[in-house]
């Protein structure tokens, strides 16, 4: 908690009338929300960039908003580009064009399209905890081979004590939040579940994402999985790629990703589906898995998931990796500190 | 050569003026160079999309100007973030928001920052050769699920029949090619292998990779794997692991990431190692196999890999697609064709 404390009373400090807020919080609590008021980025008070891929041109910063307590993470992320009406959004008079130097055939320029056609994704989480910002921090990363042994000993004392509220996931099961979101639903207490839109998703279909969440509570992870949950991971697979064909005009299986995280970023079972052509996060081979390969699994050998050794990334900012350092497993030699 | 034809053809429609001038083109070739004289996209006539990766946000698409002759490739990728003077450029009063939906502490919102900070990169080719087309051109990819069946019956023929040469393979084996790359050797006929940087490879550690080539031959892939390989899955996995931190100032396995690819690019088994910060290509879930996942695999079950279902991609272009079509598994109803 020491940062979430302390961009607090940084924000306390540039607008001191906050301070006498801040006492009626139980009372007021949606007040002070930066996503009631927010119009622009002017308010915000960059502390330090977390990461910036250039890759995928992301930057994601923490900072504080002016007149707000609390730290915040803002996450900007340059869209992809879409596809239908280019001509009337981006081959225009307006998408002015700046030389930087020819060469043969090869011309290189600047390009500035119209503000309108040219918004960047933006993801901000405020007041952000000490576990979001280690969430998007650049740091060392080590891979350990979970056996299930590791897995009772370590990870599961520790997910137990350590896991984020699942309350947005029971707020959207409920039709609390995010109703009007929802792309599908199977209300089957054991095998149904809602799809939704994923939050990073900005709608095209190159980038589709959605996620499949199971009605049923208590599966943390594919640790979790035994034979009892084919039915409910075969309904996913087969209602979800076909909710998905309907909804997005014949969007064929044959072209989704159809994945798993280990470890999971929360621990209600959920069932990743991208383009197969995206390069989605989190789909390399060290953290997803296949829900078609997991199926397999089970049916070859029941108990699979609870056998199995499962390797799994983690960073050494993470308190994860402290307990599996402790344990001897895991050491902080590592390529960055050379 | 018929897409560059029927481009010249559209531009000299549109400016008839242009078509006497075509005739002096050994002159004054200069003359018809769009990169004299272009200012905006707005001449630009779209015939179609070569390439759309939505993790790089880069298009790049085919067409003609209106006003000369040829086809043209015009490649735009958006910018990664600058981190300096991002209070100047970004966080400012001209960045407006606009909110898409809040949940809990998240907020997602379309950011609008000034033309002049958030320009493209682009790359305009003109005229473009059909060799310059076929360079961009993207091709639909599509995941099969292979059965120990569909193996039988579809790849193990195809490969059997369409496999390139395994000859710079034994090459190295043997020491008549790349002996002086060669980073370690375990000259075992069983268990031994060769560890050698990948040709990818530029030599950095931020981009470690290297391939372990076992002496055994006839082990095509994965597929062909059992109880009887674990001897020298562990080698490689033990004795690979200790040569790089060994060569590579202590590069410590942890950050390792061991891997098969399934289908591999040659028929002889083979173990990439790369650093696991590094975003190698073939690293995404569909494609590669944790060594740890595999050996442990053929732990809980001597016959894993030839009773389990694998998946892997395939492109449209490639003959295997075509047999898997043949045999009804896959169909070329695609998101790029809608």
């Amino acid at each position: 908690m020491a940062s979430v404390e302390k961009a607090s009373d940084e924000a306390t400090y540039v607008n001191p009338k906050k301070f006498k807020s801040s006492n009626e919080e139980p009372k007021e609590s949606k007040k002070y929300s930066v996503h009631e008021s927010l119009k622009d980025l002017s308010k915000f008070q960059l502390k330090r960039v977390l990461n910036n891929n250039a890759q995928k041109k992301l930057l994601c910063v923490e900072g504080t908003f002016a007149d707000h307590d609390g730290a915040a993470i803002v996450l900007l992320e340059k869209k992809a580009f879409v596809e239908e009406k280019l001509d009337e959004h981006l081959f225009t008079e307006s998408s002015k064009l700046s030389k930087e130097f020819e060469n043969d055939v090869y011309g290189n320029y600047n390009c500035f399209p119209s503000i309108e056609h040219n918004s960047i994704k933006t993801t901000i989480i405020h007041p952000a905890m000490e576990k979001h910002i280690a969430k998007f921090e650049n740091q060392p990363i080590h891979i350990v081979e979970e056996t299930p042994k590791l897995y009772e000993e370590i990870t599961l004392p520790h997910l137990k004590k350590e896991q984020f509220s699942l309350q947005w996931v029971y707020n959207i099961l409920e039709h609390k939040a995010e109703k009007e979101r929802i792309v599908f639903e199977d209300p089957d207490p054991k095998t149904g579940f809602v799809l939704i839109p994923d939050l990073k998703w900005d709608g095209s279909l190159e980038t589709l994402y959605l996620l499949a969440i199971p009605m049923l509570k208590g599966i943390k992870s594919i640790r979790d999985l035994d034979q009892s949950h084919l039915p409910l991971l075969k309904n996913i697979r087969d209602a979800g790629t076909k909710a998905i064909s309907k909804k997005y005009s014949g969007f064929p299986a044959s072209q989704l990703r159809i994945y798993f995280h280990y470890q999971p970023s929360f621990y209600h079972l959920h069932i990743h589906f991208t383009y197969l052509k995206y390069d989605a996060p989190g789909i390399f081979t060290e953290k997803a898995h296949l829900l078609s390969t997991v199926i397999n699994n089970i049916e070859l050998m029941g108990e699979y998931y609870s056998k199995a050794t499962l390797s799994f990334v983690v960073k050494e900012s993470e308190t994860l990796f402290s307990k599996y350092q402790a344990h001897g497993v895991l050491s902080s030699q590592s390529v960055e500190k050379k």
